[in-house]
């Protein structure tokens, strides 16, 4: 049961946002910038779900990692394997050079920003990332600090729906986050 | 030195900010809610800032604790020595208990959104606690868990530098967080 009286019925942070639109409008426009509109060939929109999907599972928020998961695997065909390859261990997952790179920055942001080196940098510089690649990297890992301690935080109502998170991944990666 | 080229003389977060417009925006303005225009009474700008700087003393982020310690102590008329005892020790800070039991809330957020519990809910509430001050407190707690990793994972320039920490505490506690 939720720490404080949530809309009923609303599932992860939905229910967070319906309670709070003034604080809920700027969490939106960072997830719609970071993950739906950014994304390119370089650096897709189906990356930038499987960090947030992969740094939720190390914080381990169960929405958080469903829901952008399935997100992922929406951007790639269906594909839901891959994305628990990511989360189980990106180093041997079938993902390019460039995002291993990537997601090893993330991996130590999700625990301290202090923690990412000058050499992690090099590598994924090495395949091919840019500055702004980098910069969103850390930032999608430091906002998924966010997100999830929110939504496990006030101990929002997590459903074990596969059918709902599949809606939902559909939904987030076709139209992005800045709609209520 | 930073990791990707920030804009040079540009301390902590407004290298991060002035590199990237489009995710400033929706960050600037989430602080400005939350510590700036949402502050009342019951719940003031200052004991909001002293938060942020709490939690960014947990995640040993100089650049936070120290800007926002100093919008704290300027909201305090000038007390540093407050803002001192809060990171130290909340538990023996000369502070109301209501703004001590937010704190715990704040420190388990910091960690793990998982490990506030019904307990320490419960205390905040007997305290006079409202359920906005709680979603709040879990809220601020948990974007500081961002905003710090976002300065320490880009390895912005944190300067050493009390009188120009001092003047930027003075302007976001006057101003706020919504202009550049």
């Amino acid at each position: 049961m939720p720490h404080i009286e949530l809309p009923e019925s609303m599932p992860g942070i939905t229910a967070g946002f319906a309670f709070r639109p003034e604080t809920a409008t700027p969490m939106r426009e960072l997830a719609h910038v970071l993950l739906h509109t950014s994304g390119n060939e370089g650096f897709s929109s189906r990356d930038r779900e499987l960090i947030a999907s992969f740094v939720s599972s190390r914080n381990t928020c169960y929405f958080c990692q469903t829901s952008h998961g399935a997100a992922a695997a929406h951007l790639s065909g269906g594909d839901a394997v891959l994305v628990d390859s990511v989360c189980r261990d990106f180093r041997t997952a079938p993902i390019s050079g460039k995002l291993k790179a990537l997601l090893a920055i993330a991996e130590q942001v999700q625990i301290d920003g202090k923690r990412v080196t000058k050499e992690l940098v090099e590598e994924a510089q090495k395949c091919g990332a840019t500055d702004i690649d980098i910069h969103d990297t850390v930032l999608i890992a430091a906002a998924f600090c966010m997100y999830n301690r929110y939504v496990d935080g006030l101990a929002t109502w997590q459903p074990r729906d596969a059918q709902m998170y599949s809606q939902m991944g559909k939904r987030m990666a076709e139209e992005g986050y800045s709609k209520p």
